[in-house]
């Protein structure tokens, strides 16, 4: 857990203003997909979220964890709907998924400390 | 596919029945937390159920896959929810994904015709 | 190995036309991505085809092994470059690879006795 | 559960000697390697297959688990013994690994039916 | 490898203590689990130890890989053997395990300095 | 991103240097296959460098990624060319990619700072 919140969102951005303007269609239509398919459409945002947040956890991606457990707060996701989710995760995915949930209570420690999902 | 989800419940039935009737109690209670975790809490069921599609869905599982497909259906889960589900499933796994996605597609025509969630 | 490749490529097209035809936005952009990707840039389409089959190789995924050795072979790519694109996957995936790699072998039979590539 | 422990092994020897009679270097050194990693060395080749069948549970590949089921048999690992493996596999893997299990169970019942190893 | 044992071993210790905290039912009975399926059985601890060590190589979790190394030290497992283990799990998971390796060795050197199992 | 590809190469060196001198056979011989594999055979080397790459970018390895890219760039691959590589990974691989994406978006400009591939 090297850089915070903060650093983490700078770093995302700057990259992804790199690869956006390397211009290469594929890759640039394939961002714009990533974002629209979390939109709400008959399942509501926070459900997307939500499955997008226990894809990463089974996939153990550590960004992915943060980005989405921000979205999921944001979305109205309590602590205790997200540890639920957490639970399907952990079951499914095995203990090799512990260390990720680790780094994602520190994030959750993180926003709430921040003021802004606490 | 050369087998029907009526065969698929039988084998996964029988061998269920040996894996817990050879009496390792680490096994045996993982199998009982399997089943707990998909039951309702502050989440829902059919909530729940997605999560667990989702998961088997970028780790790529059939047979997982065909589990939480039904369970999803008997959860009232629509055909264009899963399918919100699945492309969720899609963007964060992959193209990799989508032999997977084309056998949970007949296993939902299975489902439609034997009249159970048509 | 229980199907051929006449009755893969049949499935295949069948399942695709069931999930295209569901209607939902994200899954079909997500398949015409798919397509483009792998079309002739300033990479030539036998070289990409080859990146899309070591992926699938490491990936473990019989059915996209099974589509990219098909484009392969018709882009041109000949049995002994096939052999080192293997190699490479064998070594970055390791032995887990090589059940694949065995099925992926009778599917460069099974093209080679059809008359198309052999 | 399509074909039988000889019917795999049938398929196994043939791939195999389409694979390594194609010549390429690399592929038939990694074979080699892959043979000698599992002889008894500062541990013994029983608890070398115990390794090799927790990797192939937790990394979900049949053949492999089929393959090192049959040669901790061989090496005289005991069902509850066999049964500790899995648990481990298991609790690190997650219920994604349960489709695998049972079928290894499948592979254990037929082993014992053909009086090798029951 | 930005941070000690000492600092992995706290970090571990407070995220364990918030996750168990946090009550939900599933996500504690895992933990449980977790813990007492390395104990020993009719496999002893070093065994099941290096069962859970190869598992976290070929899943390549650095910090799963950490816990083992360490738990495998104090099991009595020499480096000699640890060496057969990491064989086992380079040779099943392939090249993309060797960043892994590297960092399991930095491990053994900062355990060995530390005087506790060198 | 807390280190700089000369510590990146530092460590692999030193850490190299102990895998290697610890004397396990099955070892030494994975990494001298592991050397072999990307040699210029039928394929050229700045294909089996691409070939390394998207198999490292679809399993998401950020050392391994940073090892081909240099690799690449040495072989005289162009940006524009890694980018249709990452395209093909990031389609087959999937949104869970994207951050190890941008480590190589990073790591690409580092080299170009270096000044010996921009």
């Amino acid at each position: 857990m090297t850089d915070s919140i903060a650093e983490f969102n700078q770093f995302r951005d700057e990259m992804n203003q790199l690869i956006l303007g390397a211009g290469n269609l594929t890759v640039n239509r394939f961002f714009a997909l990533d974002g629209k398919c979390y939109e709400a459409g008959v399942l509501g945002a926070s459900t997307k979220e939500m499955l997008g947040l226990v894809s990463s956890l089974v996939l153990r991606c550590d960004d992915c964890i943060t980005y989405h457990v921000i979205k999921c707060r944001e979305a109205g996701v309590t602590k205790e709907e997200l540890m639920e989710v957490f639970a399907v995760g952990l079951v499914v995915g095995g203990s090799i998924v512990i260390p990720h949930l680790r780094r994602a209570m520190a994030r959750m420690e993180e926003l709430a400390q921040d003021g802004k999902t606490g």
